[in-house]
């Protein structure tokens, strides 16, 4: 029996602090998605070995921006928000790995703890940003989910803002964007403690959603701004054409995935 | 032809500086509302002259927490989210002026300074705090409105939690409670700049909705628990009785309110 | 007796819940001021009547950042530091009233509704932002306060940079800048809650320190960007011609103001 | 060549986006601590195989708030201070291993992401936290360092109090404390990806400091308040006797640490 657990740390005698509890994580969102394609070098500049560009429209990108709201098998979180309700923006591509494309996610930020932690576990880049996302509501002047509704997201992170959005939505839509869709193939890094140890984790994971519904997906279009600054490289996936923008809500479970390699990524410090 | 304008501070040459637009101002929002009975003796304590206790449940309280997007007749907020979503909690009584039944804001927690300042106009006495409130949603773990559902929600200001409560509907409404339903009857108080000068705002004014329009409303019961604070007074409002809890989605207009009186409140500094 | 009382709202039968105790307030700080002259039609252009552009350098402009700790005459906040800790930036300029030059504040972001409130009262035109600064520090690599030393110093509102700056102090200095060493010159308005009614309070004030201290100023020179967003027109107060930097630290008690006029300022909304 | 660098994610061609730069990693920072005893029982179960409690006062507790500015060799965080200040509160026991006594951190709250990360690959168990501490100056209401001063400290976390103290400096000191002064013992854990496969990084590493600096050292007492969470533990290191508190300004440069041990904590998910 082991002295201390937790599925995170801070490990104790009881679990109990873990900044997260064990899977499964239950999560219900709202997604703005925006599709575009940048230059497909942009892309492939992100890609460790043996990552290549995916063979079809390897330029695509997907910005997403989520309102969320989350919790483990207990549901406690829900009815102490504060520990459960967070958004973020991410910025997803495509990538091909033994003849199968995968969706990998090269830019996040998050605005809580929680899912900083879990994005650890799953190999998403995370920092912490400031996520703001218009929301659909039956009342008063915010929009309903209809044709000409607009719906406005931005980003910000260390007190700059990084991106913008306003998506207009125009019809109903069967999908919510194709770059987000395939399994995630992520890396989860950390550097050893010793000074030049190199990597002490490097692993290639796959991940994906263990259940996933969706309310009615809309299709619409986007004006994206995206901005410089020191730390920060997303305005390097700069728009060369635009795709769609699109509007959902959903209900994702995650469950664990799958370690595929390990050591072999030769990513630099 | 002013110099300078703007409808709240900063005033300068084009007005497009200040903190608020002037109104109208529309409004889209979750409220989940607990009502419960308190010592009639502590709302009376809140009210200044010539306000008396309301002759019919006097001691009836109604704890709010509201979700909301904002803006003003531009509608641009809405396509800027961090300037058009911000959360409150607040807390209202009865009084009895002229013998008429209105409700007051006695204690109130907004989380951002556009909605501090269209307080400070309507007379609502706002400081900052954390609010959060569970949202209803169509996926996922998160609840829908039916019976059973259950939200949370929870009150934090200067890292101290003030209130939390969690309410479980039980049936649809034909109402979203009784306390905050009245006319809202607000004193709008500023101290002399002189010292020992008074007061140099003692305005009456009694405002409320221009328009209103609510989804159903769903009825239940809560747990509540309030938490002392040292420069903090909510928890005098303790609950002698439950009485319901609401959850309702809703528009709203607010576009001016009326002086009824001016100098006569003999509040203190 | 009152039956309720408090410095601001909310007043209630103890007074405690007030968001401001009544002066005097005692403030220890540290101040970065960059001083600079801009077109001076864009400070003529934010002077309500009867103010006029001060007649010597009247294009001259004081940017300040400041890092505060507060506290009423109970010394209560600086034990509980989340109640007296605050961060500020704000632009001041010079006018002239009655044939005398006074200091103003044009623009200015705080970030604690404390903050806020005291600036309500003593015409401060306060919005929220996030205000950052170096501090001087005794150890390892922040700056001691000695030629060479550098600063930086940046503002955000709304989750966009509004202002950034570098400044390097060259040499000991007898004074922390001239712009912001007169009398402030400031108004404090209030629209009538009926739609229409113009101004419920349009006061022109007199206030400044009732007692202030120093420690050894050092002067300098800043590298400063100014940054456009929506709603907010302090880059419209372009650097024209650089003056000088300067860092001190300093103690201050304010205790009140003068009334000078009511009614006066035709300002619109 | 790799393709992709960066000390922390997210890895990308130039590196320029990691969270974190490589270390070497210095700080300026002021350090108020307060040592106690609490039952050794209360050590003893956060500690892992096969750390087991120091031989010489087992119960003592040092609960430390930081207030800090930071940078990587490049230091231009510091010219951009919202990525180089944050605060932190910890707490750290002695343990035993190998015979000899190390300090290792058992909680700790930080309000950033940078310092989150850090202390990821340090093996300190970091969440967010809101953090305040109340700061010495030389003008004003708030304290020097001097005999009879008082520093309060609070922390909170998901919207509630966790700590506050309030301390009284006495007298110069020798040292600021012996819990923290020895080299660092952490863990660094990871779970697998795949669910059931327990953990992928389960490290004992020694870190401490690669430089130090220090200003004069004040010893003193402490009020301390503990507080109850749902998902902390804080509280379970109950004071039983207070030893002493310090406050001291210090500089520390750390660059590394050593690996002990991989893959034998027995530690639980």
């Amino acid at each position: 029996m082991p002295r201390i657990r937790g599925y995170f740390h801070p490990k104790t005698a009881t679990g109990r602090s873990s900044l997260i509890p064990a899977p499964p994580w239950h999560y219900s969102g709202d997604l703005l998605t925006i599709e575009y394609r940048t230059d497909p070098g942009r892309v492939r500049e992100l890609l460790p070995e043996p990552l290549e560009l995916a063979p079809d429209d390897p330029g695509a990108v997907a910005l997403i921006w989520a309102d969320w709201q989350s919790c483990g098998d207990s549901r406690q979180e829900l009815l102490d928000p504060v520990r459960s309700q967070y958004r973020e923006a991410f910025a997803v591509v495509r990538c091909s790995y033994r003849a199968r494309t995968y969706s990998r996610c090269v830019h996040i930020w998050v605005d809580r703890d929680f899912a900083l932690a879990r994005g650890l576990h799953q190999g998403y880049p995370k920092k912490l940003g400031s996520i703001h996302l218009t929301r659909a509501h039956p009342c008063g002047p915010a929009p309903r989910p209809e044709a000409g509704a607009r719906f406005g997201a931005t980003l910000a992170a260390a007190d700059r803002r990084l991106a913008q959005a306003v998506v207009t939505l125009r019809e109903p839509s069967a999908s919510g964007g194709f770059v987000n869709a395939h399994p995630m193939l992520h890396h989860r890094w950390l550097p050893a403690i010793d000074k030049g140890g190199g990597l002490a984790l490097d692993e290639l994971v796959e991940t994906g959603a263990a259940a996933f519904e969706a309310g009615p997906a809309w299709r619409g279009d986007a004006e994206l701004d995206l901005f410089d600054a020191p730390t920060e490289e997303l305005s390097r996936l700069a728009v060369r054409e635009p795709i769609a923008a699109y509007w959902r809500q959903v209900g994702v479970v995650w469950d664990g995935g799958t370690l595929l390699e390990s050591g072999t990524s030769g990513a630099g410090l």
